[in-house]
């Protein structure tokens, strides 16, 4: 059996074998994650802090563990465990979908794209025109490249969020919903890692370059004209505007965000949002003056204890 | 010519032109480093501080550099490099084996596993029920994979250990003659890599999860449910228990254990073998907690310096 | 329309539409970047502070953005952008050669060399004899590999250089001409990656080892039997000597020299040159010994603190 959107919210409940508040032939055309839902959209909240969050988004309905009534237009799906129905959800409608062939049938190919040997293109992949894809690479399902992008050998783009919700007897993965999107003249080195986003897409942007053995995290967004060294990582969900210079091995965690034009030198660890013009040193980082200043001291200290 | 075990004591000595002590027709059954071997194995020993290690290990022979009489049970082969012969033994018993296609004919491949192009599964290999291997995988001859275990593009199963031993005039690889074991609903994400053991095996326990561009040295052995985000290197012969988490780009040093829940924050470096149960940050590692007041004081230098 | 070279002088101003200084049947032999030119070569310079050094150089032809008379013997070709004209014709005469299968019919491959599935060897490439190239290995086109090496699944050999220059509107990539030449029994872990040169070559010494997951960066020059544990990255133009020892996730800073014999621990950052035969560690690095005062000191700040 195969189902497909849209459904009902009355077949939808069947699936999940869930009580359900709302008009039985409300449609449900789409489901996502709670900050990319649009209208139709179905979508999940199992914590309180975010039920007021999940009510006035634009979800038309939402899979809830509390009994309420909610507001005029949602429709509600009550379960005792929402990550777990939503996620069976996700696996039924978005499932993954195998390729039998190194270059999918249903990927659109631009004009002037060379593809290398043994570069795997899944399906539905859109390339622009004048790439080039390097030996080796792995571009996903779904994902979307511009022009004038090339990506190097053994580059794999669209790989699963690290996204895992702890369970008594171990982890439950959220499905990745979302694609990367990369746009023209980007170039990625050999090796690199770009995960798609779980709701959202993962985005780098125009003009932005990659050095080899760099990862970048889901739903991370990446403005234009970035340099990032080799082996820098970036987590999920990071912003990083414009014309940002990160050096090689540089670490960004989750959830921040790096403002335009700023540059963090080589191995710093950024564990919280930076101001965007300025230079950032250390793990964790400060600004690199300050940081160049404790080290300067920091040599000093045998002196410091012997003086005493 | 082509050898294969078992062999006589006699006709082991023959190949690499030894003295024995020994009946001629003891039976050779297997090659092992000392950490692994057992009854019917031929082993080395080359350190007077391993002799008494490896004359009372479970080995049955016994490649040495002295001329001593082993005690009862035991047979020897007297060598001045044990090394060298040992290895080279191990390239006739366990040579590389190449393959000619992308899924060897020998491996055996569970109902419902799917196999992306361009994976390459080598020599008696095998891969359980329902998992996903994806695009330009490299999955080394020998390597045992359980059920539902997801592995993600470019990632590289069952390399060759780094481990050499110096010479005058460079260096002699001892050869891997153990594996990688990955147990079941293990993920690994894209372009990591796992060494095999050079004499166990590189074991990866049920329900771990790996972000992408790991690197897991030989013979290390993981617990379950642990979860290793992008860009952690792990050197080999290391213990992680159950429940473990490290962050990103964390560094784990050779020959140590990290006890059962442990945490370790991002870009930490241990050096030492951690309790569990704790969490630890820095390069070199300490407890989270001292070390943030280490940073805080260190923020506070200049004006200590100041004040003097 | 196909051009090669050599070229007379007059001819490669049409294509780049320039003035110029110099007999019109001058020939252009070969294009290089000024580190690495020889007699007929072309090069250019942009900046006033290497007007001299180009000048003088063993380069017949400059690219100059400054309307001067040359020294005896050298022509000049007048652009207000030397870089992109550079740039233009380097595009012409090294144009990237795609390859329509995995091993090129113009690979030259020595007796006894294993090639594994997915395997991609590019045009022009020299592999020597009794080499293992495991499976998803990508060589890209020119580069040279001796005897005896060995190279992990999933590397990438001969990826283009980290290296453009800023313009108002993003950035120009400086193409790669250079290649990667890789010397006997060197052994290669797996999913590393070995960026190309930009003028000249990047060339690992023979007996060298390197562990999985490792950058090296263009232009860089390894001696002989050093050892690179995994994850380490290396930028450009850095010169390795022998016997050098980096652990595991080292970082090296671009335009520096690491003498022989040197040892760099684990994590360490190396912006500096450094002198050979000691034990460094740190980031940014010092001597181990200083390094572990440091540490012993920074460990004591709060009795210091307090003491006040």
């Amino acid at each position: 059996m195969n189902f497909t959107l849209p459904l009902k919210l009355k077949e939808v409940a069947e699936l999940i074998k869930a009580e359900y508040f709302g008009d039985d032939n409300i449609l449900i055309t789409g489901i996502n994650e709670i900050h990319k839902v649009s209208k139709g959209d179905l979508t999940f909240v199992d914590h309180p802090k975010y039920y007021k969050k999940a009510l006035c988004s634009e979800a038309t309905t939402i899979i809830i563990n509390k009994k309420i009534t909610p507001p005029e237009g949602k429709s509600l799906l009550f379960s005792n465990d929402p990550f777990r129905d939503y996620n069976y959800l996700v696996s039924r409608f978005s499932r993954f979908e195998r390729c039998g062939q190194f270059i999918s049938p249903t990927a659109e190919i631009g004009e002037g794209t060379v593809i290398q040997p043994g570069a795997f293109i899944g399906n539905h992949v859109t390339i622009g025109r004048n790439c080039l894809i390097h030996s080796n690479v792995s571009i996903y399902n779904n994902t979307i490249i511009g022009n004038k992008v090339i990506i190097h050998a053994g580059t794999v783009i669209g790989s699963d969020a690290f996204y895992y919700k702890r369970r008594a007897d171990g982890y439950d993965k959220l499905l990745s919903c979302g694609n990367v999107i990369i746009n023209d003249k980007v170039e990625i080195g050999a090796n690199c890692t770009i995960d798609r986003g779980v709701s959202g897409d993962t985005i780098i942007g125009e003009g932005t370059k990659l050095d080899n053995l760099i990862q970048i995290g889901h739903d991370t967004v990446i403005g234009k004209n970035c340099l990032f060294a080799a082996q820098v990582g970036i987590a999920g969900v990071v912003v990083i505007e414009d014309n940002v210079i990160l050096w090689g091995q540089v670490g960004v965690s989750k959830d921040l965000k790096i403002g335009k034009g700023a540059v963090v030198l080589a191995q710093s660890g950024v564990g919280k949002t930076l101001e965007g013009g300025k230079v950032y040193f250390g793990s964790p980082v400060i600004e690199a003056r300050d940081k160049m200043k404790e080290i300067v001291y920091l040599r000093k200290l045998p002196e410091l204890f012997n003086k005493k």
